[in-house]
């Protein structure tokens, strides 16, 4: 097996829509569907993206009330740029009606190409050869690139068309109630379509969010015949068509550069001059930047190619989905399909940003600029919320506004706030990068702290500071109070801030840092009493414990409900959300995910082993990993608890979620934060890596199935390679300065000579 | 002042809206809002409907799950029969063109009459006089007729249309956002319209529904001149149109006899056999019938005029708007307006059936038949929420599925399903009637026990049950445990439950109520483990009491959430619901209405009066009454209580909500429910009526203002008169055996001698 491929050896069309999502390109600009060039299979759905560009659409509620977001947003299926339409010998083509008898893709993970063959039998005993590759320009946002190849084995008559599908459309409900989106009208507007010699280009509008995109296409052909080209543009279709006798043997190639941006401004002439270089250099440069992104990034497991190459898929779809400019985000889908209308929700905070802090920290600051960039439609939220000051994160969006439309799992989800706090914490202590944490960073931490002291209800006779009215992550519990998860995670965050003014008001008064923190803290006219409060918050904040018990409870109420009776639910009625009213759910001790056991994974110095076991053992009972952020979470925590075994099964049910289809709704998207909880599961999880006080820390295990694994985080300015073979841990550093870590609680000095530490017999 | 009238004597097109709701006339069968026949003013909306006969429409929702309703009903406003259209020398005639010098209408209420006569000067210096006058008849639930009478003071050129509108529709969206529907399409169709001379004839069905309905119009025309009578039928209006010339002083008179049934049987040898009958004749019989009807429930006030007149109307628009056929129901607005879509709520349970039980104990019967109507319905509902066994009730409906798409503040209101508990209770200590008890009430009782008994948690740390993830009464507080009306209602159904089985089990085997309610257990196959479980819930169920603060807590945590801040709250933002979201209303001890009062209230007997005050007291202070059935009930506990003043000052608010429009809103309907509680402010208020063990009794107070009242009530087949003087009451029996009463607790004999009976001093 190679690994750092995903093959489709055999034709199956039952499988096209699968294979759609898993061979989706991107580059965090631009997202398109793996779809074939000339699409054709009634089960398929063309998907091209572009991040963050969407239409707005009005939520209908039956009963409407004051703060009820009024419009959605979703990502629109724009004309799809890909698109060929071939003809043989008078005859549509398509792998529907030509059934291949030889076929092949392969996505190249290492150089991020899509590569098809296949050999179709024709009516009359000839035969076709589609030879097809592409690739979405890692260093140019705007451009995707394309090669497609036809070969007849005896002399027939071929006809090629390529340009805009204008038929492209998001999918609608009647498609799927669940992921569809019902636009009134289409989305699509003011289309102007103009033909330059080979170039098409586009402009249009997008109706109710008034966004404008701009693209062309530039081609070039290839062929031993005279081609005899037209232009066509019927409404339906914008592009141009060949028409050509192809003698045995003979081919025809077409290359395809198609460039797209999100608003007016796509020039023939940038396009132009860019295609001044070849395809095979424009080729070249984009798989070079994959190479060192793969160094920065590898993990290696020795032993496992089913989960070797798992976890390289899912990385190659973080790495390419994420919008790396800090005006967009990543999808709960990427971009490979529709699922979630293209939202960006907590799985951003919480499973992303250590992924790429510790990979890509370039592109998790990047991120959080996103969130610092809504911070005022947040603002506004909290005060449409009720609230006097502070800022309320919206629990799905894609420009700010809150997109939820049922709050109790929505907007009610206050602690997306406190996992943006999270973060920037996770972000500051893998790099260090104090000008982003004393601008933005603090900016970002002060007005969640004003939510949560605005949230804060003191009890005077408990003579604490109680969260009412909250949802927590799990889902399946609604509007509760003191929720855990979300008072201890505020907890951590007005602990995090008070450090930071702790240690950075210790610096002289002329340290630029000390000045950029106090210019900060007077910009936002943070006042004495108010850290006063949130000092008295931090201290005073409530965290339910039930003594009798030893467990700590998910919020007040949580342990008297009856305990749902999974173990003799039927498989057919899970999800759970699928076939129980919500009602019903919230009447039950039953978990979508973990809420207690994730507080307790963030955050877990700050509990003790005990607690932890008897916590990880209480809920793991009662979770039916509903939601795919759940098994990595727990996979984690059995690591931490030291139930290797346990962490293990847990993995392997994250690292090929989307490559294996375990939720059978991959077609709509792959699952981009268990793809992310699938690297959590092995650092965070398997290496038990830990960071806190500017230090990084492992206590490795290795699961018995794997002759070793490895992996390479930055720490600071520096790479560091960890590999973790029988018996012991090899640190080097690959890149920067020489590092102190922490190896099983004690400290290490490690540089770019690998140095093996032994693993403590338990 | 007449009392007995609602007068409206100036011309004013602002009030119009508002007097198409007060002068609607109603059966229960059929209701017509009060608009003018020839319509012609733009701010109104001539409604006709029919009870209970509605349209289906889809719900939908930004994210649907499992047991959420598909579809609601909302009461369709069907092809409006009392349209006229006039012309005068060729202009269109109405008042909104033709502002009329003298004008004046009268609802008399004591005949059910509705009356109009208004004089309009034309250009040309012409005047023309309108007399009109209608009524919906009380005794053949599918008639009304009209008179109407024109006459000029100058010759002039009359042209008369008179037919069905077909272009009647419901208010839509676009109207009013929280009143208007959104059909798919008209719901009316499959029209066809006919013509036998005088008479027209309408036929058709509802678009979703399936539901058919036809109709006639029979016409009678008076006139000195020949009249020149045309068939027009142009798909808008379908009827016959008369032309004449007529001389000054002459007048032309139609008579019309409309016919509207909830199905396609309609005939028109059917009406032509009943208008062998003259117009007067049916009006006399529809009169008399209000006579009698005013014999039974008629309530004086001495001293308060206004107050006479309200509470009057009151009563009219309740028996006028309630369905009388088992069938049908009484919406939250009567048929007076499609605010709340014709929809049934526990107002008629908790609020109507007191009135009913003892003004018209026939009626109140027909309504609990409706509700045991929708019991398989209901248990079907409690399947789908998960339950093995019981009844729920929707929270609002018309033909009994669930028609809520809120369900914090709908579905989870499972208190309807004790509240009809209740009214089974409450029609039982009224009436004595043995058959309804132990067949219908029995069945709806035992269904009901095992919601709660699968609803009921056995908390073995407390060792008591619970009741979870409800939401009381109080719609400013949802998803709550515990709460305590919820808590105490289903105590004392169960209570309830177990009196009978206690009372008729003592009975001989041989005893016919003995055998009935054998056969009513054996046949719902009660068994011996549900009476033990129900009998353990009674004892046990979970009653939350603060010690320390010596209130009665709403739920589980309401004391623990601060209090909103009511006085600072300005005017225009209430009532609330309009101005916060309700995450936000949720976070606060704040009330929409009553809650522990009203279980106080209802259970008068089984609380201290010590307790009754001190929750009152806390209570009214964070209770907003943004709900109209809020100050009839704290009205009743401020009598409770002896707060005579407090008592009056609620009652007068309750009296005249809708014909001095305090909620601005009265266009849209009244508010039935609060016309209930105005009935309970006198009787249960002032009077301080209460029944238990079979008897009836009343420590009546006499607000300051009045010198005296007097009601009368139906106590088992006895017609009681009460009248409270100062310092003494007087009961008489009016109809049947004398009764034993209890006036401030001691017992007396009463019979049809006036009996002065003294009120102590306190």
């Amino acid at each position: 097996m190679n690994t750092w491929q995903i093959q489709e050896n055999r034709w199956d069309i039952t499988q096209y829509p699968k294979y759609e999502t898993l061979f989706s390109l991107s580059n965090g600009y631009m997202g398109v569907r793996g779809s074939f060039e000339e699409g054709g299979v009634d089960s398929g759905h063309d998907g091209f993206y572009l991040n963050g560009f969407y239409e707005t659409y009005p939520l209908s509620y039956g009963e409407t009330f004051p703060g009820y977001p009024s419009a959605s947003q979703a990502m629109v299926n724009l004309p799809n740029p890909k698109k060929l339409m071939i003809e043989i010998d008078g005859q549509a083509f398509s792998l529907q009606k030509n059934a291949p008898s030889e076929f092949e893709r392969i996505l190249d993970m290492k150089t991020a190409l899509l590569y098809r063959k296949a050999e179709c039998r024709m009516s009359g005993g000839k035969s076709i050869r589609i030879e097809s590759e592409r690739f979405v320009s890692s260093v140019r946002e705007n451009l995707c690139c394309m090669r497609f190849k036809i070969t007849a084995d005896k002399n027939c008559r071929i006809k090629l068309a390529s340009g805009y599908d204008l038929k492209s459309r998001n999918l609608s409900k009647e498609d799927d109630p669940r992921i569809g989106v019902e636009f009134s009208g289409n989305p699509l507007t003011e289309l102007i379509t103009s033909r330059k010699g080979n170039t098409i280009s586009l402009k249009g509008k997008i109706r109710h969010s008034g966004l404008d995109f701009s693209s062309l296409i530039s081609h070039k052909l290839e062929s031993t015949e005279k081609l005899q080209e037209t232009a066509l543009d019927d409404g339906d279709f914008s592009g141009l068509t060949w028409e050509t006798e192809l003698e045995a043997g003979e081919s025809l190639t077409l290359y395809k550069y198609i460039w797209y941006r999100r608003d007016d401004t796509a020039r023939p002439e940038e396009l132009d001059s860019l295609l001044k270089k070849s395809y095979e250099t424009l080729k070249q440069e984009h798989s070079d930047w994959w190479s060192d992104a793969w160094k920065n990034m590898d993990i290696c497991i020795d032993g496992d190619e089913k989960m070797q190459q798992g976890i390289r898929f899912n990385m190659f779809h973080l790495l390419q989905s994420v919008g790396k400019d800090g005006r967009t985000n990543i999808a709960a889908k990427g971009m490979t399909g529709e699922g979630y209308e293209g939202h960006y929700f907590w799985d951003t905070e919480i499973y992303m940003i250590p992924f790429f802090t510790f990979t890509n920290p370039a592109v998790a600051r990047k991120l959080l600029e996103y969130r610092y960039g809504i911070l005022d439609t947040a603002k506004n939220r909290a005060k449409e919320m009720g609230h006097a000051r502070g800022a309320l994160f919206p629990w799905r969006t894609i420009s700010g506004p809150e997109c939820s439309s049922y709050f109790p799992a929505g907007t009610a989800q206050y602690h997306i706030s406190s996992d943006v706090a999270h973060a920037v914490k996770v972000y500051w202590e893998g790099t260090g990068d104090r000008e982003f944490l004393l601008n933005q960073g603090l900016e970002l931490l002060v007005e969640t702290n004003r939510l949560w002291a605005d949230m804060a209800v003191f009890d005077t006779d408990e003579e604490h500071y109680a969260i009412q009215n909250v949802t927590g992550p799990d889902e399946y519990t609604a509007l509760v109070d003191n929720n855990f998860y979300t008072n201890r995670m505020i907890k951590d965050q007005l602990g995090f801030f008070a450090d930071i003014l702790n240690d950075f008001g210790k610096l002289a008064d002329s340290d630029p840092s000390r000045i950029t923190l106090n210019n900060t803290l007077n910009r936002l006219e943070v006042e004495e009493n108010e850290l006063t409060l949130w000092d008295d918050i931090y201290s005073r904040i409530y965290l339910p414990y039930d003594e009798r018990k030893g467990i700590t409870p998910q919020d007040d109420r949580f342990l008297q409900k009856p305990v749902w009776d999974i173990e003799n639910t039927p498989r057919s009625r899970f999800p759970l959300l699928m076939h129980y009213h919500p009602l019903v759910l919230y009447r039950y001790q039953v978990c979508k995910q973990p809420d207690v056991v994730l507080a307790q994974f963030l955050l877990s110095g700050s509990f003790s082993m005990e607690q932890k076991i008897r916590d990880y053992e209480y809920y793991e009972k009662i979770t039916t990993h509903d939601s795919s952020l759940s098994p990595c979470i727990y996979g984690c925590m059995a690591s931490e608890i030291g139930r290797l075994k346990e962490s293990y099964d847990y993995y392997v049910k994250t690292a090929r979620t989307d490559l294996d289809d375990f939720h059978g709704n991959v077609k709509d998207g792959v699952h981009a934060a268990n793809m992310a909880g699938s690297w959590i599961g092995l650092t965070y999880g398997f290496a038990r890596m830990r960071h806190w006080d500017g230090m990084i820390r492992f206590s490795p295990l290795l699961p018995e199935a794997w002759h070793s694994y490895s992996f390479r985080i930055h720490c600071g300015s520096s790479l560091l390679s960890v590999k973790v073979v029988p018996g012991e841990t090899e640190y080097t550093v690959l890149v920067g300065e020489g590092l102190t870590i922490e190896h099983y609680g004690k400290e290490y000095s490690v540089d770019s000579v690998p140095r093996r530490i032994a693993i403590p017999v338990s």
